[in-house]
């Protein structure tokens, strides 16, 4: 399946102006998850040096094995809640280490809170003595149970500060207060990008424990019970992971970016009973939809407002839904 | 001016059981502070033995230098961002270190965020290897700007995650976030007292830089200027110290209190410029009042929802504003 990669790697590419990148030295934390493994592929392809660092805690080899014999690819097994140091010059750092699925939050708050504090601490830190560019990967729980939906930036959040999904919400606000804090204090050049919901080839599956779409997408494919929390009228607005790659490095180069934050994801709201209906029919499935209790606390809408990543990157999503989730639902059967 | 604060003490000693306290080892971060240094004050007169933590960040050696020739009394000098071992067994801890005064945040945001996150996690870790019960206090600057008011403690919280208070807001947050994850994870008996402005003897002054109270008083003393930030419209409730402590210590000894989130302060909502008349008045001064831009993100209300408190620990504060300013600025006359 790895050609269908490829295929979507050239895309992002495509969008993209290799100078900014030919020759840059980038260094990619969970560089073998989902999101870490995309922004390698396509920073290689692109001409630059990747450092990867990853501690597998929820990433996998398979995703980065492919470029392991990339002269310009280092990959470093390194816990990130450790400082860490690199011999060359760093022109980006792309932080995007941390478990993100809320399965994991209950039984890793720890791990989870060290990643998106102590870690984004070590890579500032990093940062500041390379004078490298920072990317924080901050993410729309951030907004909590919002008021405003569509979501802008200027919208703070409304976060259970002590609730099950705490660790995550409240770690990746702390990760964004120390992003600020390092840019005020040191001058250092950061971007904060909050990611909403994303999906594509390479999120974990992961049984009735994965994240939503390929959750749905391995059941339907296994004629297995499609699982629902709640009565499924939640919302999410699902990003192809090409599209989101692409706004995070346009984001990453901007001119005028310093010290921003922006919103990327897919404006379309769509209920999480709906998007089982789409995959029970793009996958030609019989699976029966099965209804479990929401978990505490699970937001019940989820919707970026882009305005400002179209303003300042001229970006939108272009991959619709049906088409993305094609494409993953090809990638999940070579895969299953 | 001690005798104040010893009367004072004898106060909060009256409205506790002293067989919940003679006996049993304490150990205070930020001992050294404003509302530290009367946490020690009270357990030694309890019959307490009391480890006193302070790294001087914002605490003093005059708060707690009556203290040094009492046999129970031990001071540890101290960063609490760095772990910390005790070879006697704790039966309590209070962690109470964290400069708390606003004008602090723009120029120690870093170390804010490393006592409130580090120092919560370190001195959970002595909870857990010790037994012992862990009290964070944690503030009503969790609520950021809150929708409602009086804010109870089922309220989120609206705060702004990047902007110039999100070091302590948003680090105190986390403290309350890594403190119910160490008593999910490992069953530590934690109570998170959030607790609302408090005011009283050995609040710094400061000078224009004091937090309100201390510096209207000396400013209304010394015939300065009283400095108001904003029109003065926007509201806070003040809490003498001797009804915050006695809260404080009734909630560490309550039977049921394990997990629980309990707001701490005074529900009379005075505004600022109310404040400043009431300050003039008490000290018959002639300070004119001044007005100041006011600072980013400045909580326009702040108003505690105390039924909680009442009802689990059958408490109130007992001091009303004029009293507790009188006794106030009887101490600052023997200070200034």
């Amino acid at each position: 399946m790895m050609d269908l990669i490829r295929s979507d790697v050239r895309d992002i590419v495509r969008a993209l102006d290799r100078a900014d990148f030919k020759g840059k030295i980038a260094l990619v934390t969970g560089g073998a998850g989902f999101l870490g493994s995309w922004l390698c592929d396509v920073l290689i392809e692109l001409g630059a040096r990747v450092y990867c660092v990853d501690n597998f805690a929820s990433g996998r080899w398979e995703n980065i094995s492919h470029l392991a014999s990339e002269e310009n690819f280092v990959f470093i097994e390194h816990d990130v809640s450790k400082p860490l140091e690199i011999k060359e010059k760093l022109d980006y750092i792309f932080h995007f280490a941390s478990r993100a699925s809320p399965f994991e939050f209950e039984h890793y708050p720890l791990e989870i809170i060290d990643a998106n504090t102590l870690g984004t601490r070590n890579m500032l830190e990093l940062a500041r003595k390379n004078d490298a560019r920072f990317i924080f990967a901050s993410t729309s729980e951030i907004y909590g149970q919002p008021d405003v939906v569509p979501t802008p930036e200027t919208y703070w959040g409304y976060v259970n500060p002590i609730g099950i999904r705490s660790c995550y919400d409240e770690s990746k606000r702390l990760g964004e207060t120390i992003t600020m804090a390092y840019h005020r204090q040191y001058g250092v050049d950061v971007r904060i990008v909050r990611i909403f919901n994303t999906y594509g080839p390479r999120m974990r599956a992961d049984g009735v424990y994965g994240r939503v779409v390929p959750r749905f997408i391995s059941q339907a494919l296994n004629r297995e019970p499609i699982t629902v929390f709640g009565d499924g009228s939640q919302t999410r607005s699902f990003c192809y992971v090409t599209d989101l790659i692409t706004g995070v490095l346009k984001f990453a180069v901007l001119e005028n970016g310093n010290g921003e934050v922006v919103n990327l994801g897919n404006p379309r709201e769509v209920s999480i009973l709906e998007l089982a209906h789409i995959i029970k029919k793009l996958t030609n499935s019989d699976s029966p939809i099965e209804f479990h209790p929401l978990p505490p606390d699970d937001p019940p809408r989820r919707c970026p407002d882009i305005s400002k990543a179209q303003k300042l990157l001229n970006w939108k999503p272009k991959v619709e839904l049906e088409e993305g989730l094609k494409k993953t639902i090809e990638w999940y059967k070579g895969e299953i």
